[in-house]
C-alpha cells in the first residue's frame, strides 16, 4: 500500500475534536474511500493540557511549524476568525498542501486571496463546512449546477435566528423573551450579536453568492438587517396573510443597465406558509435554489454543531486526499468574473405594511395615493376592524426598495394614519 | 487557448435535445467553468429527419461509429434502456472516453460492469441525472458524505406515484380515479406500470443504496411493492393518525449475525405529517438522509423532465471535462464492498392495521392475542365508533415483516374481525 496521507488539524474545539474523533473511528472506511490511510499528523492548540482525548505527542502549540512540516499533506483549519487562520492557510498552500476550512468569516472577507493562493500552488481549497455545516451546498452549487444558470438563492442559514423566530411564531413571545429562552437553552451565545444582527448570515450569503454566480462577493458587499426589530405584531401580521417570518439570505442574478449584476442581502422577510422554506423550524438550515434548467431545488439539514460540521470537513478531506492520490485537482471553482453589485435602494422587493387608521371615508384613497406617488403598485389591500380598531393591511407589487421605504416614510406623516404597526419585506412569491 | 473538449450525445429525445440546447446557449459559461470550450461533436439518433433543431452535419444514425471517433472526448448517453446503451458506454470507456449517463435502469442492473470498465480505462463515469434529475444526490452521497457513515436513506423518487398519492389525499379519490387524472394531465404515461408498480423507484433505490453504503445493489435485490393497492380507506386511515401515504425508497444499514448488511426496499408507507418528506407534493422528489455525524439531511426538487435532467447531465459533463483538462479523475466511487442483503421477511418494520370489529367484550383481548402470538408488540391502539361501526386502529412497534404479515393473516381468520380495512407499513418515526 502507498504512503498514508497525513492530516494536520488547526484548532481543537467543538469541531476540531470531532474531526479528530471521526478520523480515528472511521479510519477503515476512510482508507477504503481514499485508497490509502489518512493519518493524523498533529493538532495545533493553545492549551495542550485541555486536550486529553488527543495523544500528547500529536499536540503542539506551534501551528506555524505544523503547517510547514514536510510530513503533512493536508491542513484542516477549524480555528475560526481572520488571523492567524488566514496566514496559516496561505502558508500551508504555499508549501504545497491542500487545505480544508470551516471558516466562513475568512472566506467571506478574503476568499479571493485564498482562491488565488490555491490556484497558484495547484492545491485544493475546500470549505463545504463554512455554510450549512453538513448540508452539501457548495459542491452542488459549484459542481452539480455548473452546467446550469443559477438565478436565485434563498437561504435560512442561521440556526439561532431561526430558533428565535420559530419560538415567536409558536408562542406569541416578544423578540426579547424568545431570545432569552434561546440563550437559556444554549441556542444563542452569551453575546448573540453575530447571529441576531445578521453578520453570520451575511458571511454565508457572500459565500453562496460567489459560488452560485461565479463571482466575488465579500461580507461587506452584503446588505444586512438582523431580527432584533421583529415584533410580535409582525409575526401576527404574517400569520394573517398565511405567511411566516424568516431571516433570509438572498442572492439574485439581475440585470442593471444591460449588464449582469447580483443582489446579495440578509433581512427578515415574510414568506408564504406553503413555501418549502416556511416549514424549516428551530435550529435547522435550508437553502432554496432556482436555476434555469434545474428549476427549484432545496437542501435541508442541521446547520451547526460539532458533529455536522466535522462531517462536512471530513468529506472535503476525503476529496482532497483522493485528488492528491490521483494527481488531479478539485473543482471548487474560483470566481471567473466580477459582477457588479446592485445596491439595496435599487433592489426590487415587495413590502407588507400594516396601518392603524381612522375609520372614515377617504382613508384608503389617501393611503393609496402615498403608494402611487412613489410609483409603488399595490397587490392586495385588506381592511379589518371598525372604528378605533380599523386596520389596513397592504402588500405591494415589486418596486425599488428606495421607493418602498420613501412610501413608508410618507405613511408615517399622514394624519389619518394613527400608527404604522408592521413593515416587512415579502419574498418567496412566484417569479 | 487549448483544444476544445468534444462531446458526443447518444439519443435526442426530451433530455438529449435539452442537453444540445444548453451546450449551445450556455456556451460561454461552460467555457469559463471548464477552461476550454465544450463542442458538440455529434448526435446519434434513429431518425435524423425528426431533429431539425440540430445541425444536419452533426446528426448520425451510427452510434457505434460516433463513440469510436478519435475526435470525441466525452460521451453523453440519454437513450435509456439496457441495450444498446450498455455496449455503447462500454465501448466509449474502452476507447478512453469519459461517459455521462442518465440511465437508471442500466446503472441499477449492471452498474458493476460500468464501474469496472471506468476503473480499468481510467476514465470518469458520472450519472447524477439517473436519480432525482437535477437534485444533487449522488455527488453529495458519494463525496460530501464520504467521511461520514450514512445509516438510512428515505426517498420519494418517483413523481408519478407521488402525484397520484397527493391527489388521493387532496380529493379522497380512489387510486383508479387519481391515476386517470394523472394520465390525462401527462403526469403518468400511457403504460404506467414502470412507475405505478415501483420498478422505476426500485432502480433508483438500488443506485442510492450503492452510493450511500459503498456496496453493490442491483434492481433485482430490491423488495418492491407499488401503489395500485393503496385505497381511499388507507389514505383516510393515514389522516386519522396525522400521517400521509408516500411511496418510499428505503435503504438502511443494518447488522445481521454481527455482520454489516443492507435493507433496500420500495413500498407505500405512512409517515408522520410532521416529517420533512410529508409535505413533498405532486411531482416533486425528495431524498431524506441520516448519517452518524451529519444527522438529518434532505434534498428536494423536480425529479423528472427534460430540462432538470439535462441540468444534471451538464453538471456531470463539466466535471468530467475539468478532470480531463487537469489530468485528474472524478470521485464517483465504485463500490468498495459487497454487503449482504437482508431479505424483506427479516426486515424490521412497523405496521398500521385498521379493523372493522364486533363491538363486544373481549374483542380487544382477542386481537391483542393475535399480535402477541407472533411476538409483535403494540404501540398504540384506538377504538372508534360503537355497535356495527366499531373500528380498531392499531400501530405496532417494530417487528420482522414476516411476523407482522403472519399476524395480519391471523386477524383475517378471527371471527370477531368483520374486515381488515387497511394494512400499511409505517416509517419515518424517531430512531
Amino acid at each position: 500500500m502507498s504512503n498514508p496521507i497525513r492530516v494536520a488539524v488547526l484548532g481543537c474545539g467543538n469541531v476540531g475534536s470531532e474531526v479528530v474523533r471521526l478520523l480515528g473511528e472511521h479510519g477503515d472506511d476512510l482508507t477504503a474511500r481514499v485508497g490509502v490511510p489518512l493519518e493524523l499528523a498533529g493538532v495545533a492548540v493553545r492549551r495542550p493540557q485541555r486536550h486529553s482525548d488527543v495523544p500528547a505527542d500529536l499536540l503542539t502549540t506551534d501551528a506555524d511549524e505544523l503547517v510547514a512540516r514536510d510530513d503533512v499533506d493536508l491542513v484542516v483549519e477549524v480555528i475560526g476568525g481572520i488571523e492567524p487562520a488566514r496566514s496559516l492557510l496561505l502558508a500551508a498552500m504555499k508549501s504545497g498542501k491542500s487545505v480544508v476550512t470551516a471558516n466562513k468569516a475568512l472566506l467571506a472577507e478574503d476568499g479571493m486571496s485564498l482562491h488565488a493562493a490555491a490556484q497558484e500552488a495547484g492545491v485544493d481549497l475546500y470549505y463545504e463546512a463554512s455554510v450549512g455545516a453538513a448540508i452539501p451546498l457548495l459542491r452542488p452549487l459549484a459542481e452539480s449546477l455548473s452546467g446550469d444558470r443559477v438565478t436565485r438563492v434563498l437561504g435560512i442559514v442561521n440556526g439561532t435566528t431561526n430558533y428565535v423566530l420559530s419560538r415567536m411564531h409558536a408562542t406569541g413571545q416578544s423578540f426579547d423573551e424568545a431570545l432569552e429562552e434561546a440563550t437559556a437553552l444554549g441556542y444563542a451565545e452569551a453575546d448573540p450579536s453575530s447571529d441576531i444582527d445578521g453578520f453570520d448570515a451575511a458571511a454565508k450569503a457572500a459565500i453562496l453568492a460567489g459560488l452560485a454566480f461565479h463571482t466575488t462577493v465579500t461580507a461587506a458587499d452584503v446588505y444586512r438587517e438582523g431580527i432584533s426589530d421583529v415584533t410580535a405584531a409582525d409575526i401576527a401580521s404574517a400569520r394573517n396573510i398565511d405567511s411566516v417570518v424568516k431571516l433570509l439570505a438572498i442572492c439574485e442574478r439581475v440585470r442593471d443597465a444591460d449588464a449582469e449584476a447580483v443582489s446579495v442581502r440578509v433581512h427578515p422577510a415574510m414568506i408564504p406558509a406553503t413555501h418549502p422554506l416556511a416549514s424549516v423550524g428551530d435550529g435547522f438550515n435550508a437553502v432554496f435554489v432556482e436555476a434555469d434548467a434545474a428549476g427549484q431545488l432545496m437542501f435541508y439539514g442541521r446547520g451547526a454543531g460539532g458533529s455536522p460540521t466535522a462531517s462536512a470537513v471530513l468529506g472535503d478531506v476525503v476529496a482532497a486526499a483522493r485528488n492528491r492520490r490521483s494527481g488531479g485537482r478539485g473543482t471548487a471553482a474560483p470566481a471567473t468574473s466580477r459582477l457588479a453589485l446592485r445596491t439595496m435602494d435599487k433592489t426590487l422587493t415587495r413590502y407588507h405594511v400594516s396601518l392603524d387608521v381612522d375609520d372614515r371615508p377617504g382613508v384608503l384613497s389617501a393611503v393609496a395615493q402615498a403608494f402611487a406617488s412613489h410609483d409603488v403598485s399595490i397587490s392586495t389591500v385588506r381592511q379589518e376592524g371598525r372604528g378605533s380598531d380599523a386596520v389596513l393591511v397592504i402588500v405591494t407589487h415589486t418596486a425599488t426598495d428606495a421607493a418602498l421605504s420613501a412610501t413608508v416614510a410618507d405613511l408615517h406623516e399622514l394624519a389619518i394614519v394613527r400608527a404604522v404597526t408592521s413593515v416587512m419585506r415579502v419574498e418567496g412569491g412566484v417569479g
